[in-house]
Formats: C-alpha cells, structure tokens, sequence
C-alpha cells in the first residue's frame, strides 16, 4: 500500500503523531533529495530523485508498493503542489490499483503563517507562481482574480535563479491594483520556515517595488510570500488580518 | 506567556509533537467549549466559554498569561478562522504587553483535501461563508472572483441551522458560472473529518443543486466543501486535481 505523507516543513516538532507513526512502520521511504534528511531518522532504506524526475519518482513508489508499504514524502501538505494527484493519476493510467492513502500535514501556508503572526485570518488564495506545469497567463489572471475579491494572497514558488519573470510581472500587478485604489499592502516574506536559518521579512508592496534588486536576491526556491488583504496591519512588528471582531463589537 | 495552538481536526494523530509539548508544559488551557473533549488528556486546568464569546475567551487567556504560561486552542490552524488575529489585536488596544507565539495546526482545508484524494493540487481559494463579520456582498463577490480565476475553492463555515442564505446564494453562483462555461464542477462535501462520525460525499454541482434539500440537511457547522476547479476529476471514488505533469510528460 502507498502512503502519501506529508511532513510539514521539516523538523521533527512539526510531524504529526499520525505521520511519524506510519514512517516508523513502513517498509521504504521515497522522497525528494533535498528531504532525505528530513527522514533519515526513522531508519529505512530511503529511494531518492531529484528535481523534475517526479514521474520516475511516483511510478517507483507505486511499483513498490504492490509487495511492500511504501511512504511518498511531501514537505508541508502532500495535495499542496505535492505528488498526491500525480499518485492518484498513474496508478490509473498504468492499472496498478494499489490502495492510497493520504496523510495531511501542515502546509507552508500555515507554518508561514505562525511565524508572520495571523496573516491568513480572513479569506485566502494559495497561488504558486512557477510556469513549468502552468501557463503564465493563466497564473497572472489569478493574481489580479485574487486582488479583485481581496483575499489576502500566498504565494508558493515565488522564483528560482532562472524563473524570475513570474515573480517580477505578479508584483506589478500587485503594485498597479494598489495605487488605483490606494492601499499599501502589508506583505510577509518567510524562507526556511521552521529549518535551520529561517528568516522573515515584514514590509509593503511600495517598499519591495522601491527595493526590487534586494527581495529578489533574498527570495528563494524555499520562500513563501503572504500578501495582506486592504485591512491587514502590522501589530508589534507581526502581521495581523483582523478576522472583525473588533469592527463588530465594541471593547473598552 | 500566551501560546496560540492549532491542534488540527481534534484526534490524537494530528497534533504535532510541538502542540502536544507545549500543552503538556502550560499552566492553563482555554478553549471553545466544544473543544474540550480535545484537550483533557493533558490534565491541566481548562476555562472554556461558549461561541460568540470569543473576545472575553481571549481576554481572559491574555490577562491570565500575565503570570502564567496559557495556550488558547484553536481547531485546525489558529490563525485561518481562529482567534489568533484577536489574540494580537486585543493585546494591543489593552497594552497587556503579552508574549504571544502561534502554533500552527493542520486546518481543515488539508484534513479534508487527504479525505477527499487530493483536491487541492492547484491553486485554491479559502472562503468562509459566515456573514456574522463579513457583509454577505463581499462573500458573494470572491466566490466570483474565485471562479473567474478557475481557483479551486475551499469553503470553511459553509452553514449553521439559522444561517442558510450565503450558502444558497454561493451555490446559485457556482452553478450559474457552471453553466454559462458548461463545466459540471467536482464537489467534495467532508463532515467531522478526523471524528467520530466522519463522513464524505462526491458529487457535482449540477447534481448538488438538483438535490439540494438533501445536501442542506447533511452540511452543518462541522463540513467543509471543496469545489474543483476545471480540471478537477474522479479517480478510483477519490476528487483529483491534477497538477499537470501528465500534460506535459509523456507516460506510456
Ligand atoms: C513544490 S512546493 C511544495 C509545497 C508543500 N507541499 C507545502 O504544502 O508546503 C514548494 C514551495 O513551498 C514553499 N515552501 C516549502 N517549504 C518552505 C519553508 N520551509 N519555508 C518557506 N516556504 C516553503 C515555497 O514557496 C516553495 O517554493
Ligand atoms: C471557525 S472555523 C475554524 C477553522 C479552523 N481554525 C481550521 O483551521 O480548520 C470552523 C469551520 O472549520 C471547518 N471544520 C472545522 N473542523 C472540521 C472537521 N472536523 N471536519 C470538517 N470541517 C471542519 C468547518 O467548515 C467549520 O464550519
């Protein structure tokens, strides 16, 4: 049977029981090259491709499971712009009919979210802006839909050294949206969240397009960006999306 | 110091060792009512009040972290329709000087999504459909704008005993949109997930609308619903939205 697991981002303080008990009994860990250490704790043997072999890497696990329990590691969430679906796709399309299972676990969204402070406290959009899988236009319709109705907006796979044209033209449709109507987006910038050398940013959208070099040599492959919605602020150095409570009712 | 803790959909299994930790080691836990059950195996103090009195839950969890260590315990992610924003703003407008950190916990978006297969494998919206602080005309407006950019949509408080109108007209929306671009849109209904009682549905939209007594009398404050996006399909009984490697690779 193939497990579909994800891990959170990384360390151990962010499995949960459900995840940490199915890596403890499973029979082979198949993953990306970059989380082998995220998993080599449980001690199995551990099967490992890298970046665009998530074909290769799916159609293993889904062989292997037919005599053994296998676990598919994600990051984050495994139906994240994970390898959930693609799990789901092959085992038809190939007629392994091999029983999936899917282990929920806590996206970059939410960890992000923690450490920035509430951003994600009203209605959200969760937009990956990597063109590989994805047509840019189609991407960049989405960022103006999402500014349209006010959501605040997460971003996933905001760039890579060769892929910063997404980047660069979501931002200037953020920038547009907010001088027509004039509201200075409060945005969070998260790498590494919960690893090693994990760093935050908390600015706004006119002071990232006044200093565009120095957030694209920050951003990475490893960055979540969380754009707020018009009534997002900064509270002690966080970033807060009141939910309303206060607008609705009064406290003295 | 106040802990604001997600602690998932409630079970055992989807805490993370960071919730279960901190709970293990606070002074005092203070909850929704509802969510007691949840949090008794820890053996610690718990104060709980009842819904719409979440600003005198956080005030009281603030003024207690004074001079103890509390977790205020939200389900799912405190921050996404938790009460993490209040917990900022409250500390603030009573210069309580408090300490506040966030837990990030699995919402509800991901327990159901791993029920359902995997339908939040592209871009998503998260909406709730309470107008209790939100106007109904905001809420209508970004399930528009959430299906003109052929989001997924996650929908969070989809309806309560005495508040069934957003969910009607929500559902007006999507199946007027449905029409006009002759999709017939996957939808996931997902009930207590992670509970006892946990149940889940697949069906369209357009069957959704033709039996929609049935679906109100299901949907209660304990569902979430995720409506594909147009890519959206049925593998094996389970809602799959394909991130878009078999578009683009070929597999024989
Ligand atoms: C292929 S997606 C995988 C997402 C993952 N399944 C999830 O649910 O978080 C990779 C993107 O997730 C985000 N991400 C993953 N780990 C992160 C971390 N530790 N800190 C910040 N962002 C992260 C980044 O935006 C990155 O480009
Ligand atoms: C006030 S919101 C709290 C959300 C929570 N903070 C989270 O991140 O999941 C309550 C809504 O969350 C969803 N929800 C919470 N627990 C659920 C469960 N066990 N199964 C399905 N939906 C759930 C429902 O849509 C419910 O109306």
């Amino acid at each position: 049977m193939l497990y579909v697991v994800g891990i959170g981002p990384g360390g151990e303080g962010y499995f949960t029981k459900k995840a940490e008990e199915i890596l403890k009994n499973i029979d082979l860990i198949v993953c990306y090259k970059g989380y082998k250490k995220f998993v080599e704790r449980f001690n199995k043997p551990i099967y490992t491709t890298g970046m665009k072999k998530e074909i290769d890497r799916v159609d293993y696990a889904l062989k292997e499971s037919k005599d053994k329990d296998v676990a598919l590691v994600s990051s984050g969430d495994a139906t994240i712009y994970g390898l959930a679906s693609l799990a789901y796709e092959l085992n038809e399309k190939k007629n392994y009919n091999i029983k999936i299972e899917v282990i929920p676990g806590i996206t970059s969204a939410s960890s992000c979210s923690a450490i920035l402070g509430s951003p994600l406290n009203h209605d959200f959009v969760v937009l990956s802006l990597s063109d590989l899988l994805t047509p840019l236009d189609i991407i960049l319709k989405r960022v103006k839909c999402a500014l349209d109705g006010d959501f605040v907006i997460t971003i996933y796979n905001p760039m890579s050294k060769s892929r910063k044209e997404p980047f660069l033209k979501a931002m200037e449709i953020v920038k547009e949206h907010a001088e027509k109507n004039n509201i200075n987006y409060v945005v969070g910038i998260v790498k590494n969240a919960s690893r090693e050398n994990e760093e935050y940013k908390i600015t706004t959208i006119n002071e990232l397009i006044d200093n565009l070099e120095k957030y694209v040599e920050f951003i990475d492959m490893n960055t979540t960006l969380i754009i707020g919605n018009s009534n997002t602020k900064v509270i002690d150095g966080k970033m807060v999306t009141p939910r309303g409570y206060l607008n609705k009712y009064k406290v003295e």
